[in-house]
């Protein structure tokens, strides 16, 4: 048999380690990658850490595979090279004019930026995407010439969020225009409002509902914003984060199947529906670990894994592709903020009325230590069964940690009680004897059977004064302030204020949670059926932007 | 029915918080904690963090319970109290000769310090074990006097590094004396041997193999230990923490089974052989994650959910213990250890010829960030199933989470080749797109699939010369050395000079590990179907305490 020719189309991130994989596999192939660019395998995911300066050599980012592929892994690489066509039937293709055989193909194309259509944007020379080492050159460059420093970074998905975080660190004048509602959309609304508190502590803006009507362009290049609303801003570079769309025409015009999203459909081999073809990288879509449907993401750590999975059958071997929990995870000012599974709205589609949420607010350490910041831990699971569905975490430490357990947990189909049942590693400095996933996974266990009701503070704030909420605090702050309308009986006070509280449905809350769910557990024991607790408690309700007003003095509690 | 009274013997640690989860499943029952000592409630996992002076004030370990037990949670507090008998068939207790029934028992007695028999230890003023709030009391006092910084402390493992590491933290001359080879001996001897050193780095001294023989007294305070070695030590204060024992006399008097080891044995809802009587906490031994066997811990952790779950069943509620992982995390000078699952010894005890182990030194951040520390991982597997037994890590940062992930899988049941392709959270800050788990999976899934065999230290150390060493590294720096006896031809040159290296089997090896994979997988693609690798790569050896020498100058590669 003659040796075995794979093709790698895209050489900037998948394409590489595809590359080498192929190589590791099969010694004999002849290896050939094809880029369209000057640059192969960069990090783009350092870009905001090359902003904020904490990588100062743009030069760290390149993964230096360069001299790696070709003296190691021996890879003939064609940087600056332009495939024009695929022919799947005679497994050849088509670069620079020139056919070329293939045995395999690989194809690690990526996605690209869209480009918003605003009058005035085009041809500007100090508007960029956020995806290639060009741009950050360019951004950098901008940055760098006199008193530059106003950035506006035209969508609030997870790519502006990141550019952001690095601008602010660097002491840029950041505005994020965001066309929706709120930033981060895919995060719950709770965890979007933290993500925005987050940016504007850090000296950002953060405009929604913003519709871009117009760019002014002076020498050729934008110097200001018009929105809709009437509002302009001037600036100095623009980032365009609007979204990215798998880059997939060639494989499209090959007569590959591709989804709705153009994302390429791949099988757990990463083989394409042209035999002979892989792909991997940012333009697949991976089956779900949940929901087994494929999922476009555009993680890289996925893009990682889907590469090594095509290389390994590309070059003979035998790979399955993991299943996909489509976690990601964002450094924004001051905090960490992650997802993991389902989506709030994915997990509502997907269980509809079994579909159940708690949200819990924990120590990251244990409390008597400086520095015990509280972790946010939204969890998603199916009230009937159990299972976890999906996460979200915020908070100024631990929170990486947190998200990794949880999408282990879903990788191994846990359920909430497991979460609570977890045995994670104590030590004080690191964490509490009782992890925030494991206070999570009791809470959760303990709704589902029923101890107590949670209610989320949208089911709340929908129907106000449809309950009788009832702050439980001991020592409330006055800073703090309490749910307008709440009653004030401490929980060592509740069992005797209990009959002096209003008939209806009753819902405690505390500071967390955690009083409160007990305070409910204690109503329901004395003929209360039909109280509950409010998850996360006046944190959550805070995180919310719901108002809240100066606390009212508790009545002293009757002396026994 | 009559109410429910729930009997807790036991206030120091797993009682209160059994006494909170009975309140919260029965708001009517009737509970009593009974405890020996006048401290309730206290966290003595962080008494380290004390003698560090992290946690300045003693008080911050109390939990604060006493108030909130009586009044909120209603519980009748007996401290001081003695339970002199437990009688099952009368469901009654003799506390300080009164009778006392009780619908349910929870037993948390705990565990207690072994002393060893050394002449002229007991009595002495300035000998304290490492467990109750007195032992820290008194040791502080005592330190806190004069110019009396030396202490030695008995015993090496997971208590005595802990207490090492606190007073070390504070400046003093600590000397931990250990009867066995070597410290933390349920770790790997490589991992040992980083805790060691760990310990050596912040100023410590370790001294293993280390026969007490008396403690000469002055004063009524041991001032010096004499070894059999004739070694003498002179200290201010003796901390004995020379291993634990379940303190389940009363238990064993009232005729409950007991394990060798002196644990209770306890089924899934934590009750004992005795009908009634539930215990929990660091007295009992829990079923095994992987053997299903139970197992005794005296991990805080643990003894937190044993407490819940006899604490629900007590109450008449239902809840089921979760398998037990037997994890554990400690930090040791700059760096934090840990360990999950089987022992190195259990997984081969349990797996036979089936156990397989590997390691990995892996950045715990991308590698362009400053503080890309490396973490180190082992992992214990079935070569067979392919199931994870068990894992260590140890690192300067992000330790614990891979523990926690690693802890996780366990419970989920998961192989390494799904440890490869775990979606985990990746940043650029928190973590690689490539975790240093999923590079622990994927090396053991690739030595699983037969693509190259991993070799440990100890398979090579214990047969110098029977294998050809070949240091693949491309610029070994001279300060690190290398393997007496390697040849050195560096992975670009090493298809060329395959030829050259004598026949017999080869052992390829870089700095990590990663490079002598791919060393080996290039051997025996062209013939050298005898060729390996060594896990870990130099760091591993060197951590293993083998020898190095300066490394040979490289042959030039021939010209191609």
């Amino acid at each position: 048999m003659a040796d075995r020719t794979v093709l790698i189309l895209g050489g900037a991130q998948s394409g590489p380690s595809a590359a080498a994989r192929v190589r590791e596999t099969d010694e004999r192939a002849r290896i050939i990658l094809i880029e369209r660019a000057r640059d192969l395998d960069y990090a783009d995911s350092g870009f905001a850490y090359h902003l904020s300066g904490e990588v100062p050599a743009l030069d760290s980012l390149r993964r230096g595979r360069g001299d790696l592929l070709q003296d190691v892994y021996r890879v003939e690489v064609r940087a600056g090279a332009e495939v024009e066509s695929i022919d799947p039937r005679q497994r050849r293709v088509l670069v620079d004019g020139q056919p070329l055989e293939y045995t395999a193909l690989i194809y690690a194309a990526g996605a690209e930026s869209l480009l918003p259509e605003v009058p005035g944007l085009g041809g500007a020379g100090n508007v960029f995407h956020f995806r290639t080492l060009r741009d950050l050159e360019g951004i950098v460059r901008r940055l760098g010439t006199g008193a530059a420093r106003r950035v506006v970074i035209l969508g609030g998905g997870a790519g502006g969020v990141d550019a952001a975080d690095g601008l602010l660190r660097r002491g840029c004048d950041v505005t994020i225009l965001q066309r929706g509602p709120r930033i981060l959309p895919r995060f719950s609304p709770a965890m979007s409002r933290v993500a925005a508190d987050a940016l504007v502590k850090a000296g950002g803006k953060v405009v929604t509902a913003a519709e871009v009507t117009a760019a002014e362009q002076h020498l050729s290049s934008v110097s200001a914003l018009r929105l809709a609303n009437g509002l302009r801003i001037e600036t100095d570079v623009v980032i365009v984060a609007a979204g990215l769309r798998p880059r997939t025409a060639l494989l499209r015009k090959a007569g590959a199947s591709l989804l709705a999203d153009g994302a390429v459909a791949v099988d757990e081999r990463c083989e394409t529906s042209l035999k002979g073809i892989y792909a991997c990288g940012t333009c697949v879509a991976l089956p779900h670990a949940v929901t087994s449907e494929p999922a476009w993401s555009t993680q890289a750590a996925q893009a990682d894994k889907s590469a090594q999975v095509a290389a390994i059958n590309a070059a003979g071997g035998k790979a399955r592709m993991p299943p996909v929990t489509d976690t990601i995870l964002l450094r924004v000012g001051d905090i960490a903020l992650g997802r993991t599974g389902l989506t709030r709205d994915e997990a509502a589609a997907r269980a509809g009325r079994k579909a159940a949420a708690i949200t819990v607010h924990a120590p990251c350490r244990d409390p008597y230590l400086r520095e015990a910041d509280l972790v946010t831990i939204d969890i998603y699971y199916h009230r009937g069964s159990g299972r976890l569905l999906g996460a979200e975490a915020a908070g100024r430490a631990g929170v990486d940690k947190r998200l990794d357990v949880l999408a282990t947990a879903l990788r191994g189909g846990l359920t909430v009680d497991d979460l609570g049942g977890l045995d994670l590693a104590y030590a004080p400095a690191y964490a509490p004897a009782r992890d925030p996933v494991n206070v999570a996974g009791t809470v959760a266990a303990a709704v589902r059977s029923g101890a107590a009701p949670a209610l989320s503070v949208e089911d709340i704030a929908a129907r106000p004064g449809a309950v009788t909420l009832v702050d439980v605090r001991s020592e409330p702050e006055p800073s703090a302030g309490t749910i307008p309308g709440a009653r004030l009986v401490p929980l060592a006070s509740l069992r005797d204020g209990l009959e002096k509280l209003p008939k209806g449905k009753l819902v405690f809350f505390c500071d967390s949670g955690q009083r409160g769910y007990l305070a409910a557990r204690i109503a329901r024991q004395r003929g209360r059926r039909d109280a509950g607790f409010l998850s996360g408690g006046l944190r959550s309700w805070r995180a919310a932007g719901q108002p809240v007003t100066p606390p009212v003095p508790a009545t002293p509690p009757p002396r026994p």
